[in-house]
């Protein structure tokens, strides 16, 4: 399998998280997003949407958005609950995350990590609804060690990819301890550096 | 079961489409946005993201986000494919679309039929996002009938959901051909009015 991937982008590394954790072979082919790397005409023939993660199975068949592809991969694994109606809520934390989570905190981070932008100078709107998504997960962590239940899912691995990387773009996980403490006990059960 | 929703939302529609061509019974609690009947303490009490489609399971088990409830209730059914790879390709769609085409397609047509806003004044990034989100589209219909293979799966249901509104919006499907005859098989099959 082939995963090309942007090493700065929460999004690729959410793959190699899961490839890792599932002991699944594969290669990684470093796509450089800030010099162009996914949308070059080799590229986009694989993948029109001209979007990093892309991974090509064992089959050549290519399969892109990481939550898609992170599905894929642990079908049958300890990553999605056996319940329906877990999994039910792993997919609702997973489609909040690219919807209500990811426009903000990675795009705020983004903008001020490579960007060159400063702090103060971020759309107000942006800072708002980041602060809003991590407000919610915060909430969301009230009753359990997990988002959905007692040990790891494929909701945490989406929903840790940018937000352990939120300070990057001014977000102050001080301001969510129950947030920060589950940030660590993802990192620790995928075995995160 | 019972589903929250406003009509005037395609998100929530696609859960109305899904329940009635699965024959699942529920009763429709029209919830008025506009008015901010999702902002309410008793709406946040049952979905603390504010959001519309939510739905009450016959258990009185709440579960939101519209790709999420259409997965759950449509689990083993014809609208989800069989094979693990169409399955995860259908995946793709779905999050592609509330990445990457509801936030101009839909937001587009939400300024100009309800907040009044004429299409010329439109942001022109919305503009730009939203075509290039029905081109691709149009590219990705160009080997079968429907977005995965010959039969209508949730990624249909749930790209339709705004392509078929895309007008009200300023967007002129009469660009992409193969998407607006895909739009009226995607009714047909779904049998949406």
């Amino acid at each position: 399998m082939r995963v090309y991937g942007d090493s700065i982008s929460g999004n690729c590394l959410k793959v190699k998280w899961v490839a890792e954790h599932l002991g699944r072979a594969y290669s990684w082919i470093e796509t450089d997003i800030l010099k162009g790397e996914s949308r070059t005409p080799e590229f986009l023939a694989m993948n029109p949407a001209g979007q990093v993660p892309l991974v090509v199975l064992e089959d050549g068949r290519p399969l892109a958005q990481s939550n898609a592809i992170i599905l894929h991969l642990a079908e049958g694994s300890d990553l999605i609950p056996a319940d329906a109606y877990d999994r039910a809520r792993m997919l609702e934390w997973m489609f909040w995350e690219q919807y209500s989570h990811e426009p903000y905190v990675a795009v705020a981070r983004f903008h001020v990590r490579y960007m060159g932008k400063a702090v103060a100078d971020l759309e107000p709107r942006l800072v708002e609804r980041g602060n809003a998504a991590l407000q919610r997960l915060e909430d969301g962590l009230a009753g359990s060690a997990f988002l959905v239940g007692e040990t790891a899912t494929l909701a945490d691995v989406a929903l840790v990819a940018y937000t352990r990387m939120a300070h990057e773009g001014g977000f102050d996980l001080g301001r969510y301890p129950r947030t920060a403490a589950w940030v660590k006990r993802v990192e620790a059960a995928l075995k995160i550096a």
